[in-house]
């Protein structure tokens, strides 16, 4: 039963870790089959951005994963989870567009700061109304998840 | 006594983690004594091996410790542990591999695929295994730990 | 309330975890104007070298992140997320230097080595002190507790 509470807390960052895991595969297996391509035809650079895109993603994954669960822990999962997704979604679309040609419009270094701004907000806002809660005694908690939850949508907007 | 109880349920994820980082410590060893001897006798090709080898284990370091710290969480912590340590192995084997001489057969980007594969598969089966407990309140846990020690033993097999 | 004993054990860690992440972004932007800057200049040193640093930090990022947390949940959380904040100073410090002119003294490609290992001997002892109490009934958790916080003020020792 312990045990069931404790995955009942986590079990929606756990699937989006699991998505994010797959997609990590996904863009390994594009490295990897442009890398046996250079082999044969020297192709250097598909090959290069592939390899710079896949680069920049794994860069910022840690960081990524780090934010996702400490804000799902310390304030709640759903937001925390749906903000994770849309990073996911936002990936995507950078590692597409790196691998397209260099005429279009090339993505930066950085992409999804705005999600990773929002994950981090949430951290900040859960530490301070636990150390709220422990010194004053006064729990906002249902308040603050209920304005995360609305806040949440507002990412869907490009 | 809650203290003893978390690491109760964890102690073997985090040996397994523990021997990673002494890994990982090992190989950031190999690239700096790499380093060092490239700016004296510019060997450039042994200081790129080893570099290559390393950033590729390194880009795959948060996949696997993400997919394995939730697969131990979900579902049970000792075939986690235990497919962990297998990775590990044939991380061992990959780096040392990659650091000998070109004329052998090279390891290509990816490696502990397979490994891999078994701690998703073993997240996906946890959740499930969570969500038809929660909607329908049949538990097959004791089954699925039963399998899942048993596969694990699969692994094993080269 | 179980939620808030979760968030009781571990909020020290997420403290640090968001400064991490925020020195993350702060790397991450310092990269981001050197490829910008480069595209118009052709400043490919300086560019190189902030690539550089970032690549080595964010290469022991996750290593250190797992350590730091691990250290937290099976000891204690206070000296654990203290050696992180000094590990957080030494790190600014490499990627500042690392930043500067190549006549100084170059900073290697580790850092704060002191750190991990005060961090892995904290797991270490967390866990053997686990298994010493489930195997034998002894519990020194009280005594060690107390010498690691001691001990984690000799890492201010330069």
């Amino acid at each position: 039963m312990d045990s069931f509470t404790v995955v009942e807390n986590i079990y929606l960052l756990v699937i989006v870790t699991l998505i994010s895991v797959l997609q990590n595969a996904f863009f390994a297996q594009k490295v990897e089959r442009e890398c046996n391509c250079q082999n044969t035809k020297t192709q250097t650079s598909a090959f290069e951005r592939v390899s710079c895109a896949n680069r920049n993603c794994m860069d910022a994954y840690p960081t990524f994963l780090a934010v996702m669960w400490c804000a799902g822990l310390c304030l709640s999962q759903a937001p925390a989870a749906f903000a994770g997704f849309i990073y996911l979604v936002v990936r995507q679309k950078y590692f597409v567009g790196y691998m397209g040609q260099t005429s279009q419009s090339t993505p930066g270094y950085l992409f999804g700061k705005r999600v990773i701004f929002f994950l981090l907000l949430m951290c900040i806002v859960g530490i301070s109304n636990f150390l709220l809660m422990r010194h004053y005694g006064s729990d906002y908690k249902e308040y603050v998840e209920t304005i995360t939850n609305a806040a949440s949508a507002l990412l869907l907007i490009p």
